[in-house]
C-alpha cells in the first residue's frame, strides 16, 4: 500500500540534488520514507520522483482520519477484545473485587511489555467535590522548556534539520528532540489516549513565519505550548511513552522504548480498561447523557467564539501592522514636512517651532513603529492561546462521539438480555465499563474547563498588562512632544 | 446685466411655496435679490423661476474674479487715480513734507465721507527690529466672540434665518448679525484692502454637518475663526466699516452705515495711499524682489505642506471615525461573546472569569467610542487651522502679483523718464509708492509669519495635550479592565 501525503508548504528543489519541488496543498505518495535526514522520498501525479523535506509534508491527517475511523469500528470490537482481557484474567480479577484496580487491564498490556515495571499504567479518577470526578492530579505539576533550536545535519551535511533542546522540570536533564520525533509522540499519545483523552493536533500548518528564522521560533514557541499541554495533564504526563520522551537516557534507550511503544496495544478503547473511579458509585445515565450534551453544546459554542475572536484579531493584526502605522508615518512626515517648510521662512525667532514641530512629527513616527510592533507582544499571545484552543475543541467531537456510542451500546442492554444475546451479568458489567467512560469524560471535562479558565485568565491579564504600557509609552511619548511647543 | 451665482447645496422645494429646487455646482441666474427673509429669487437652466435661499448660493467667486481682474486692471489707472488724489490735494501735500502722513489719500476719500471723522482711516508702518517693517499694532489686542445663534423669521414666519451674536471685547455689547451681513463685510474688508492684505474667503463651501444644528454650530466656529483673525489684523480691524460692523448703535445707525461703506472710494490699490511708512527710508528694488521672490516661495510649499496634512488628517478622521471603533467594538463583541460562552459552562468558580471578560468587552466598546469622537476633540482643531491657511495662502499670489505689476512699472522709470513721457520728479514719486507697497508687503509678511507661528504654536499643543488625554484615559481604562483579572 502507498501512503499519500499532502504538502504544507511550497518547496522549490535545489538542482542536482536529488530534490522534489511540490506546491503547498499536492497530494504526493511516499517512495521512500527511510531516506534519513530529514528526507523522504516521494512521486508526484507527474510521476517525477525526488526528495522532500519530510517536515513540509503531512500525513497526519490521513493517519488521523484513518485512527478514528478505526476507533468507531474498534468500539463495536471492544466487547470481544476487553473479553479477551477478562478471560488472560486481568479483568476478571478486578471485577471480582477492589484493591485489583493497579494491574486491571493492564496486566494483558504487560505480557507484552515486561520490563515497563517502572512506571504505573492505570489512572484514577476521584471525586472534585462541586464540579464532580476529577483526575487524580499529581503533588507536582511536570513542565518542560523546549528551547534552544540548533540545526543539525546528516548525508555528508547535504541535508539539514532542526533539533530542539527539551527539558524536563523534573529531572533538568536535557534531550533532544527533531520534530519528527514530536510528531512520533502525537502519534502515540492518539492511538493510545485518543478516544478518553482530546489529543491536540501538532503546530503544524499554522505556522506562518516567512523566513528560516521567524519559522523555527514560531514552530518552537507552539511545540513549548504543546507540550506544556501534555504535562499538565495527569494521564497524559504519566504515561510510559510521554516519560521515555522527556527523559531518555541515551539514543539506546531511546530507540528501545521507541519500539516498544509502538508495540503497545493499550490502545483505543482499551485504555478505559486502565481507568479507575476510585470509590465512585455507578452512574445515572440520563444524567450523564444530559451533561454530555451540555458539554457538547458548550465546546461548539466555544469554538464558535474562538473562531470569532481569532478572526477579529486577524484583521486588528493586519490594520495594526498595515495600514495603521502608514497612516501615523504619514502624519507624522507631514508635520515634519511642515517644519521643514517654515525653518525656509527667513522670519526670526522660528527656531522654537520648528524643533518642536520636528520632535512631535518624529513621535508619530516612533508611534507608527510602536503600533507595527505591539501586535507581537500582545495579540501575538491572544491569537496563539485561542488557535491552541481552536485545535483542541476541535477533538472534542470525537472523544464526545466514542462515549456517546457506548452509551447506546448500554441502551440496548435490556433487549440484548431479553433476546438472550447477553447474560444479565454481562450486562451489568458494560454498564459499569460506560460508567468508567462517563467519569473519564467528565473528569476531561472539568480538566478542560479548569485549564481553560487559567489559560484565558493568564492571557487576558498579559494581553491588557502589554495594552496598558502600550498606550502609556504613546502618553508618555506626545507628552514630550507636547512639553516642546512654547506659550505665547 | 443678469447675475450668476453658483449653488453651494442641494435645495429641495417645499411643494407650493413658490421655492425651486436646485443642486450643488449648478449654475442660477439671480432675477430678484431683494425678496428678503434670507430668500432671493433665481432662475435655472430650463427657465424655471422660484426662491431658494440665499445662503446655499454663492456669488462670491465671481465677484472675487472680477474684483481681481479689476484691481490688475486698475493698477494701470493708478497713476491717474492717484493724480486725481494728488490735485485734490492730499498725496500733493504729503509729497511736500512729513507730518501729513494722516491725510494723505483719506483726505479725498474723506470729501465722501465727512462724518466718519472718529476713525483715523490711515495705517501706521514702523520698523520691527530683526524682521523688517510690521504694522503698527495697538495696545489693546481687539477680539470678539460669536456666539447663541438663533433662529429669526421673516415673511410671516414662512421663511427663516439664522443671527448669530457678535460681542466685541472693547464695548461687551453684543450686536446681531446674520451670514449675508458677514458676507457683506467681506466683500468691503475685500474690496477696500485686498490689494494689501489677503482676504480670507468666508467660511462657507467647506462646511459638512448633515444636519442643520451641527452646520448651523460648524458656520458660527468658523465665522468666529474668521472675525479673531480680522480682529487681529491692525489696520483691519481699526477701519470704519469693521468697527461698524462691531459696534453699530441701532439698526438705523447700521443702514446709514452700510450705505456709506458701500460709497467708499479708498478701494483696490488706493489703500496704499492711506498707509504710511514712519520714518522708514526708500527700499532697494533688488532686495524687495528678493524678499518677495523668498515669500512667494515659502506661501507656495506652506500651500502644498498644509494641503498635504489636511489630506493625512481627512484619512485619518475617516479611519478613526469608521473602521478602526467598528474593530476596537468588535473586538469588544468578542471578548463579551466568549464570556457568554463560558458562563454557559455549568464549571463551578467560572464567575470570576466571565465577569473580567464582560468588563474588558464592555472597555473595548468604550474605546471604540472614544475612538469615534476623539477627532472632534483634537483633530478637527488642526484641521480647520490648516483650513483656514489653506484659504489665506491662496490669497497671497494676488496680493503679491499687485506687487509685482508695481515693481514692474518702477523698472521701467528711466525708460519712461528718457522716452519724456514722465517727469524724474514722477519717476521719484512713483519709486516711494512702490516703496510703500513693499513696506506694506514686508508688514503684512511679518504679520502673516507671526500669527502663523502663534497660531500653530497653538494649535499643536491643544493637539497633542488632547491626544495625551485620550492614550491616558485608553490606558487607566484598560489598567481596570487588567486588574479585574485574578492571578492563580
Amino acid at each position: 500500500v502507498s501512503t499519500q501525503a499532502q504538502v504544507l508548504y511550497d518547496f522549490t528543489a535545489e538542482p542536482g540534488n536529488n530534490e522534489l519541488s511540490v506546491r503547498e496543498g499536492e497530494t504526493i505518495t511516499l517512495t521512500n520514507q527511510n531516506v534519513g535526514g530529514g528526507w523522504i522520498e516521494a512521486k508526484n501525479s507527474r510521476g517525477e520522483v525526488g526528495l522532500v523535506p519530510e517536515d513540509y509534508i503531512e500525513v497526519c491527517s490521513g493517519f488521523r482520519k484513518w485512527l478514528l475511523q478505526r476507533r468507531h469500528a474498534v468500539y463495536d470490537e471492544w466487547d470481544e477484545e476487553w473479553d479477551d482481557v477478562k478471560s488472560s484474567g486481568g479483568y476478571a480479577e478486578s471485577e471480582a473485587g477492589e484493591g485489583g484496580a493497579i494491574n486491571r487491564g493492564g496486566a494483558h498490556v504487560r505480557s507484552h511489555l515486561t520490563d515497563w515495571t517502572h512506571i504505573q499504567e492505570s489512572s484514577n479518577l476521584v471525586h472534585g467535590g462541586e464540579v464532580g470526578p476529577v483526575w487524580a492530579y499529581p503533588d507536582y505539576q511536570l513542565d518542560c522548556v523546549v528551547a534552544d533550536p540548533k540545526k543539525g545535519s546528516k548525508m555528508y551535511g547535504l541535508k539539514s534539520y532542526i533539533e530542539y533542546q527539551v527539558t524536563p522540570t523534573t529531572t533538568n536533564k536535557p534531550v533532544n528532540h527533531r520534530y519528527k520525533h514530536f510528531d512520533w509522540l502525537y502519534e502515540r499519545l492518539l492511538d493510545k489516549f485518543g478516544s478518553a483523552i482530546p489529543i491536540p493536533c501538532l503546530p503544524d500548518k499554522q505556522v506562518t513565519g516567512r523566513f528560516e528564522e521567524e519559522f523555527i521560533k514560531m514552530r518552537m514557541e507552539r511545540l513549548q505550548g504543546w507540550m506544556s499541554r501534555m504535562c499538565r495533564h495527569p494521564v497524559i504526563s504519566s504515561s510510559e511513552v510521554f516519560q521515555l520522551f522527556l527523559s531518555y537516557k541515551d539514543e539506546k534507550d531511546w530507540k528501545t522504548g521507541k519500539r516498544k511503544a509502538e508495540k503497545d496495544e493499550t490502545v483505543g478503547v482499551m485504555i478505559f480498561s486502565t481507568i479507575e473511579p476510585e470509590g465512585l458509585p455507578d452512574l445515572d445515565l440520563t444524567e450523564v447523557e444530559q451533561k454530555c450534551e451540555q458539554f457538547n453544546r458548550f465546546t461548539r459554542a466555544m469554538d464558535d467564539g474562538v473562531k470569532d475572536l481569532l478572526t477579529v484579531g486577524n484583521e486588528h493584526w493586519k490594520r495594526c501592522t498595515g495600514p495603521l502605522p502608514k497612516e501615523y508615518q504619514r502624519i507624522g512626515k507631514a508635520f515634519q514636512n511642515l517644519s521643514s517648510v517654515f525653518t525656509s521662512s527667513g522670519y526670526e525667532g522660528e527656531a522654537a517651532l520648528t524643533d518642536a514641530l520636528t520632535a512631535a512629527g518624529k513621535t508619530y513616527e516612533d508611534i507608527a513603529q510602536m503600533v507595527a510592533e505591539q501586535p507581537k507582544k500582545d495579540l501575538h499571545f491572544l491569537m496563539e492561546t485561542n488557535n491552541e484552543y481552536k485545535g483542541l475543541l476541535g477533538c472534542f467531537p470525537d472523544t464526545i462521539g466514542v462515549h456517546k456510542a457506548a452509551i447506546e451500546k448500554v441502551k440496548e442492554g435490556d433487549k440484548l438480555v431479553a433476546t438472550g444475546k447477553i447474560t444479565t451479568s454481562e450486562k451489568t458489567a458494560m454498564s459499569k465499563r460506560a460508567s468508567t467512560m462517563s467519569y473519564a469524560l467528565q473528569a476531561e471535562m472539568n480538566h478542560f474547563h479548569s485549564n481553560r479558565i487559567y489559560d484565558y485568565n493568564r492571557v487576558m491579564q498579559q494581553y491588557l498588562e502589554q495594552q496598558v504600557k502600550f498606550y502609556e509609552m504613546i502618553a508618555e511619548k506626545l507628552r514630550n512632544a507636547h512639553s516642546q511647543f512654547t506659550t505665547m
